[in-house]
């Protein structure tokens, strides 16, 4: 049987369907929703595709999302450099920023160790940490990976690593339920893990 | 608090915000996948959106989505022409056509009647489908909308309309389960509500 819908719809169905959590009906529905947008509405969303991958990249120091030549938090003269935070993705920063409690800086690792998933320390911004560690002037890093079994193996691989520098490299406290997600941890939640962090 | 994303990934977030029954965290989500898909991906996806609002456009006898003069079905010479099935969406030709019971025609309403979100006759390409019947030849209507309030008082409100052309007018049988969507049905439910159609 003939495809029921023109190839380019087909086209732009499937590419809905590709992205993470998203069912082939929801793909359909949403493709429906891109054609009966006002004009130019459905090109700024195409523009905005393109913008935002030409634009954002990588902070040289931590690693974090910047349009800029250094992020926000790197660039910022009120930050205590000599702290780093580790967190597993940009949107772990977002959540602990949310906090308002955190004033030093972070470092995104893009990923936890995961050999089911075969993604190992060279898979992370690990060797960017070491050599700002190296670089001199931390005098604490702290754990803020997710409390899941991938995130701490990440956090007691990284804590073995940095442990020879001589450093304090602490954990987030366990304010923040077991098994769930740093991304959804409440504002007070987060700020008790980071004021309960402990030496590991 | 400044913003802790690039602005131009702010926007990304925000347009898959904007998309039906995506929220907050699922844009996030969505927009980090933008960023770490590989080169030309996400550029493929951009195009797919302009491709699809370019090419795409409603077929001018029976509404539904086509990228040529005319849809597949119109065009087919082994359709009968005489019999018309009138659905709210092109997702509804989809579903029934997947049937493979049905050889009649289509038309496609872009809509149901709808008082509550301020959707009267004149949103509706009932326009189209009334001169379709004025130009004769054409001996049965099928109502298919979903059997909803709002599926239902489109079908009453447009047999009505039809009745003064002396031609049948008949509605899906119920063998779709009441109160459901059509998008959802099962091949078999489907085929069993296509032969159980009634006069209405």
């Amino acid at each position: 049987m003939a495809s029921l819908f023109p190839p380019s719809f087909e086209t732009l169905i499937d590419r809905f369907a590709a992205l993470p959590g998203i069912g082939r009906k929801s793909a359909q529905r949403l493709a429906f929703h891109i054609l009966s947008l006002p004009d130019g509405e459905a090109e700024a969303f195409a523009a905005a595709i393109l913008d935002a991958r030409q634009t954002v990249h990588a902070c040289p120091v931590c690693q974090n999302l910047t349009d800029d030549e250094l992020c926000t938090v790197c660039r910022s003269e009120r930050r205590d450099h000599s702290v780093v935070c580790v967190v597993a993705e940009p949107r772990d920063v977002a959540s602990i920023e949310r906090s308002r409690e955190y004033n030093g800086v972070y470092h995104v690792l893009h990923g936890v160790l995961s050999p089911m998933n075969h993604v190992g320390p060279d898979d992370l911004r690990i060797r960017e940490l070491l050599a700002r560690v190296d670089a001199g002037g931390i005098s604490e890093v702290i754990m803020a990976t997710n409390p899941d079994t991938e995130g701490d193996a990440t956090a007691i691989y990284l804590s073995r690593l940095l442990k020879p520098f001589g450093l304090k490299v602490t954990r987030l406290a366990y304010g923040i339920p077991v098994g769930s997600n740093l991304e959804f941890a409440d504002d007070a939640t987060m700020l008790r893990a980071l004021e309960g962090r402990r030496e590991m």
